[in-house]
């Protein structure tokens, strides 16, 4: 697996990578060119950020165009960044105070929740911005809580979408924490085509499907911002502040904002950054500013905390710590994120057995050879196979897994039978998602999303 | 009076207003070179925008340097606007539609209210943008409402803060109408220096003096932002509407923000805008979008309410109607307005009758002559005398008024008689708002920022 706690580029040589970041610019500037979909682009800027970070991090240089690697120098720890904070990035861990202890700890607790292997959701995420802080706390029975979130512009959410919650889900169980989920309807507004009153009612489908994940709903608050905006004073208060030390010019540097864009998108990052405050929620943490927040989230939510930890210290509040898990790619290929308005790009968690097959079959991206002889022959490469990538989230065991990938690669294995294999894989997880999500009652839902105090031990 | 009912260089030649305007450039590109302090200028500005519609109204044509004026158009109302809608500026009354029985109706409700003359407020307001919209509505028995608000920045209010409240309540004892007022502690965090809190105590503050000018109990609800932002899902529902449909463009245009103003000044025009639409207050209006909002004002909350009616039919809601009060001068002078941070710049609500004889006599600005001989002689000059300007806003009297100009222009009256007519004016109107301010309870402050349904009969 790559990207797999940061070690992705490890069996690379830097002139592999060099060659490979070369392309990559062009397929970025080609997408660009051709104005392609806003979520290509991304997820190409992605795989090119990805690459140069793996760039520097094994020939210890930056990439620049047109100059090819001049020396190799292998570094897995970036170290203390210069101003002496364990700055890391989304692929690298700082190993300089994150005890061993705790990461074992972390790796060891393995298990099965509601079909999804925790291996998965494991090995797809990255330690990340201030991991070791968190950890430290826990094993000083210092207090922390997760915080984590979506933004519902539609009421059909695929596999992609979950992986973040299961993640959460995991993370709530090991460590018996609060967790606060936001659902930013209000950007979703601000950002779509939408009327306030759809946005408000994704929300509330939305709400369903991530209680269905199983989260404890004496340990976690759900809320929409259109509501909890209005039911907080609190939680106002921290987004003027956010506002007040954060400026056009950098909400420009950071999310690309321009002059035409509405004063609302311009303001709403504060809106992200604020329920990174214990003190955001008085209900549950009893006016306490000093809780230590941990996010776990999907890579393209970086920009909004790396802004609240520059901003936590100067209205007196911790920076929040950092998890990320990794893209779930879409059936077409690694190269794109799953796209909730196209049917074919993802499995849909409404999706039945037999669509999941089709779709799976159809769609799926196959690193097999043309034919059965050549397969035979040359072997198949799981590397870029979608479901093989799709099994390495599922598949609960690590030397089941090993042995595909073998035999895929060998020639042994068939990409309709790997196929086969996904399918039987993923229909009972979605149906079983389903009927969870039937017995989620308008009655749950409100009392997961009303304000009120959570139970826990610190 | 000048700037009464729109009428203020009826007596001027074009030359004279051309001069005016040429010499008021000057000054204001004066201040703008030795970075004088932003009241000053906002004010030098201020009279330079007004000259040019004066100069508009009686010429018929645009301002231009080095151009004097050709030809003399005398022009009383502008007409309907090239869109079909009668958009009237500050300072002139657009009469297409408003009734002349409204226009009588406004005008001939004269009285006496703490001490303060209606006439004086009736001479200091402006009719202004769809305010026969407002007058029809109230013809028609519709419905309609009142918004003004505040900028808490400090506890020490002075008279020019007052008068705008006390036109307010004139309208809401005239109308017999619901009042909402807001008090943007938000705002002055985002632009001060202050703490969240230091800005909160002053709202708290300043709503003793504000409800020690009369308002009715049962018809006036009064917030503070940082509150009712938290307390009330449909006001944050209508700022995001408006913060939707506002770009930075706009208000860089509108308000001069630039690239290093943080993003909270930026997003906060949508906050002053919300009120101007019933359907913020859902608690008195129960619900209904439609309610008509007339916004007495300063004239220099003007942009604000600007991009509000341009911004209400994109969203569905009524334009909001507006009413200006004109500034209230400083005591060394009409060139600027009254600062809280200067002293000896105005009469404070908190000075007592001996601090307001010394203010009176010490600093406020006097059009008489240096020597009682000269001034015997040559008469003073009522229209740049602070006092006799105070005078007119607070005298009953229109006949008494109108007798003290013709003596002091004439010289029969002295500076320090005109002085002491308005200290014997000044000092009994402020002895009483302090009592009353006194029993102003935390309680009373309280109710009235309670949200709560209204008394009124639409």
């Amino acid at each position: 697996m790559t990207d797999c706690l940061g070690d992705g580029a490890g069996d690379m040589t830097p002139m592999d990578l060099y060659e490979k970041l070369t392309s990559q610019g062009d397929t970025v500037r080609t997408l660009k060119t051709e104005k392609a979909a806003k979520a290509d682009i991304d997820a190409a800027v992605q795989l090119l950020l990805k690459l140069k970070v793996d760039y520097k991090q094994v020939t210890g240089q930056d990439y620049k165009t047109g100059c090819p690697p001049s020396e190799c120098v292998v570094s897995q720890d970036n170290g203390p960044a210069a101003d002496g904070e364990d700055m890391v990035d989304p692929w690298n861990v700082s190993t300089t105070n994150a005890k061993g202890v705790d990461y074992d700890k972390l790796i060891g607790q393995r298990g099965k929740h509601n079909g999804v292997s925790y291996a998965v959701t494991l090995c797809c995420l990255s330690f990340s911005r201030d991991m070791h802080q968190v950890l430290d706390a826990y094993e000083k029975n210092k207090s922390f809580y997760l915080y984590t979130g979506r933004g519902p512009s539609s009421d059909a959410l695929h596999m992609g979408h979950l992986i973040p919650f299961i993640f959460t889900k995991w993370l709530q169980d090991t460590f018996d924490i609060p967790l606060v989920i936001q659902l930013t309807d209000d950007e979703k507004y601000l950002w779509k085509d939408l009327s306030l009153e759809d946005c408000h009612r994704y929300t509330m489908e939305n709400a369903k499907d991530i209680i269905a994940c199983g989260f404890d709903i004496n340990k976690t608050f759900i809320f929409s911002d259109l509501d909890y905006m209005g039911a907080s004073p609190d939680f106002y208060r921290n987004v003027v502040k956010v506002q007040k030390h954060v400026t056009f010019n950098q909400v420009k540097g950071i999310f690309g904002f321009g002059d035409s864009d509405c004063i609302g998108k311009i303001a709403f990052p504060a809106i992200q950054a604020a329920p990174s405050f214990s003190s955001s929620f008085p209900q549950i943490f009893k006016g306490r500013k000093d809780v230590q927040c941990l996010i776990p989230c999907a890579i393209d939510q970086d920009p909004y905390f790396r802004m609240t930890r520059d901003v936590a210290p100067r209205i007196g509040y911790p920076k929040p710590a950092l998890l990320h898990s990794t893209f779930f790619p879409a059936l077409q290929g690694a190269q794109t994120k799953m796209s909730a308005s196209d049917a074919n790009s993802s499995i849909f968690l409404t999706d039945t057995p037999k669509q999941i097959k089709n779709k799976v079959n159809k769609h799926a991206f196959s690193g097999g050879k043309d034919t059965v002889e050549e397969h035979r022959k040359y072997g198949g490469n799981p590397d870029v196979d979608v479901s093989f990538m799709y099994l390495t989230f599922f598949l609960e065991d690590d030397e089941q897994l090993e042995k595909i990938r073998q035999d895929y690669a060998s020639g042994a294995l068939l990409t309709g039978e790997l196929k086969k294999r996904l399918i039987e894989t993923l229909q009972p997880m979605i149906t079983s998602h389903q009927e969870r999500r039937k017995q989620v009652t308008e009655e749950t839902v409100k009392q997961f999303m009303t304000p009120r105090p959570l139970n826990y031990s610190f």
